[in-house]
């Protein structure tokens, strides 16, 4: 994996949001509270984020907030009484609204941009979720929250990067890709980003992916790995 | 979900192959067997799609195989001790490769080759899956097997139906595609094909994808819903 020898020139920083900053794992009480095993929750996701794929590799993105709740239907419908389907399917998307932010994300956040670095949120979802979860977290750090609803394509197709990249006026190599999934940062690598993966869980990185330039276990451990642009100039100019 | 009425004009099917030919079902116990919980099968198979679309997204398809194999050490690592690692991996992709077919499907590709239609096998893994599951359903009414690895594309990328339909020389509307995969009739759709479900476990169809034109539970009902081209015609034309 990678040697997390700093990454140089950097001057903008993308975060993901789904996982990378909010804290999922609430969500496998809430399926077992409405009568469903919690290893469903995992199951769910993944197949939000694979026909979300689908939908984009077949040129016609969808609605991340449509998705999720379709898939609760998928999976929940088979399990429980059909009088128990709607108010389950509203609880769980409640719940999923409803998650905080990782305890490392405000602290990352701030660190990265007392280094000057200019930080954007980048979700396959809507902008508005990454907007609750800075305020939960309390941060003020972030300069924008897109989303690829504005991209015409989920991440990681590479318009969604392209739009990133865009409204950040930045070029890939100075930008740096932050996020929990392999996937994600597979494109952006091949979208020509910098990488840095977050691995709270220390899981294996899939072989068959572009591995990422850095590899941290928690986001304010990764500001010291970034030498920003134009700082080893002397100061002052 | 769909009224079932015939399809019309019909002079092709393109079908499906993991799941769709294959009984996936064994891969539960096989992960029992390595030591991980039999519902990770699932979630394994779930996310070799995921990556796989990803990585057809992200412009750069991927190794079904390669993928399997890499998605297998992902989920089994953090469960199993290193030393088993390896022969898990192994034993399970050989339970993949030694998957036998549904028995229902000798009896309907039977059923549509009498009709007269031209059958294709179209998976996202490699051709030789297909034939080793059409000589185990001891079938030889399949006039090609096909795999995306020859489209640039996998399904449900546009790339992959257009290769199908290049190859039998049939233009979509009269071409049907058969799959137990949702997002993979969504896919055919958009590409112009008719589209036919194989549920055969009685799931909901995800409401955020194209319905399809039939829904069938076993493969061998298919048959009598498609009326195949020319077929009202005078006979002796």
């Amino acid at each position: 994996m990678p040697r997390n020898e700093p990454v140089t020139d950097v001057s903008a920083v993308v975060l993901d949001v789904n996982e990378t900053i909010s804290d999922t794992r609430p969500m496998a009480a809430a399926f077992e509270r409405v009568g469903a095993p919690a290893h469903l929750a995992t199951l769910w996701f993944g197949c939000v984020l694979r026909d979300g794929f689908a939908l984009t590799a077949a040129g016609s993105p969808g609605d991340f907030e449509e998705l999720a709740r379709g898939g609760l239907r998928v999976q929940l419908e088979p399990l429980l009484p059909s009088d128990d389907l709607d108010r389950s399917v509203d609880e769980l998307m409640a719940t999923f609204a409803g998650l905080g932010p990782h305890p490392d994300v405000a602290p990352g956040l701030r660190a990265l941009a007392e280094r000057g670095l200019v930080l954007v949120t980048l979700g396959n979802g809507p902008a508005s979720t990454a907007r609750t979860l800075l305020e939960r977290a309390n941060s003020d750090d972030v300069h924008e929250t897109l989303s690829v609803d504005d991209a015409g394509a989920w991440k990681p197709a590479p318009q969604a990067y392209a739009y990133a990249l865009s409204r950040l006026g930045t070029v890939p190599s100075s930008t740096v890709m932050v996020a929990v999934h392999p996937w994600d940062l597979d494109g952006a690598a091949r979208a020509g980003l910098r990488t840095a993966w977050l691995n709270r869980d220390g899981r294996p990185w899939p072989a068959y992916l572009r591995a990422p330039d850095l590899e941290v276990d928690r986001l304010d451990a990764l500001a010291p790995l970034l030498q920003v642009s134009g700082s080893s100039a002397p100061s002052g100019a």
